[in-house]
């Protein structure tokens, strides 16, 4: 999916943001980067600035017009902040990135305007839809390869089959007989420690069962805590 | 519930980026900004690079250790790129806004490590999770500010989304520096029952730190787990 998607950055001042919004790419797995009438590039604050995506730089289609950028583009999505007279269909970059991963595998481009204007009227009406990034009504002003990064790592996790981050673990969980035996062994122990009164126990117990059902022991965790509860003298 | 979120940069190198970070910041709604032991700070590049945010850049904390950044915070976590020698529970950036929205309003720190190593060891040991970035595993090398641009973009998110199912609960969470109390306390009377021996710690407190950060303590938990510690007996 992220090798149809193309970042068209339009007539950009600075080449450093050029660089910086190829780094921005690489590190979400986009490689696709065209330049529209870019005021200068190539340049070596924007290989500066691309760090190791210095390939993608190389790769960079640079173009005279719009056109020449999306002519092939099946989808084309316009970055923009400002409110139109025109209303168009507006996408969160989260609902951008699924309409990307349900238009994969034909070619999309998302297009960044310029630094101080953005986009104009014309270049946002070549557009199926435009994206908003969701800040800060007092303070907007994400600079061009901060808003690329963003919208880059929305296309990211939809290109991951995976929703969800699995955490490796070295130990089995522990069980639920482990854990009443470990109960068992515990509230025995505090017992003999007189930190537990049986004809008073209140919550304690309960409390204690809360706390270590929500950290899910493992099998090691429990090995621990079991030796800790042998190691504790009970006169 | 963005007003209770603070941004911890240790140890930053590049004065630059902590301008970037503070721009990064603002145009999601965070303020609080926390530099702890930073090689060059205040410094006319992190203005520069701040653009509108100075306001963050004037009022951010500058602390020599990381406790006193995060003492009083109740969820701490870590942005990791390494994985560990013990895996330690991971979420993704939008897994970490939901915690988030769950612990507000609350105090709650996001630490970012240095530009080239990251966090130690022993900085992301005083996390109760760590959070990464799906990033392309072949270039990984996100910078600093988009790395917090990332993170603070969810975390905006989460909190313009209607409440959903939030778990009432009867105490206040236990802070960092509650923690830290404890597992001292935790250590000595490990040390006093000879269940560890402080020549050959191995991985033992590394293991139950991760335990209990995990379940995130609260207050009454914490004060019975001092009891059962203080009525132990140490001969």
């Amino acid at each position: 999916m992220l090798s149809n998607i193309r970042i068209v950055l339009i007539n950009t001042s600075h080449p450093g943001n050029i660089g910086s919004a190829a780094r921005a790419m690489k590190t979400m797995g986009l490689s696709q980067l065209y330049l529209v009438n870019p005021v200068a590039f190539p340049h070596e604050k924007a290989q500066e600035m691309a760090s190791g995506a210095g390939d993608i730089l190389a790769a960079a289609q640079v173009v005279l017009d719009l056109d020449q950028a999306i002519a092939d583009c099946v989808l084309v999505i316009g970055t923009s902040t400002r409110s139109r007279t025109i209303p168009w269909p507006l996408l969160l970059p989260r609902q951008l990135a699924e309409k990307a991963r349900e238009t994969s595998p034909h070619p999309i481009a998302i297009l960044f305007g310029r630094e101080q204007s953005g986009l104009t009227n014309e270049e946002l009406h070549r557009c199926h839809f435009h994206v908003q990034i969701p800040s800060n009504p007092d303070y907007s002003s994400l600079n061009l390869a901060a808003a690329v990064q963003i919208i880059a790592y929305e296309l990211r996790l939809a290109s991951l089959e995976e929703s969800t981050q699995k955490t490796e673990w070295d130990y089995r969980p522990a069980t639920a007989h482990e854990m009443e035996g470990f109960y068992q062994h515990l509230e025995q122990v505090l017992v003999a420690i007189d930190f537990l009164n049986p004809k008073v126990p209140r919550q304690l117990m309960t409390r204690l069962r809360r706390l270590f059902s929500r950290a899910r022991l493992d099998a090691m965790e429990m090995n621990i805590l079991r030796g800790i509860l042998s190691a504790i003298r009970r006169d």
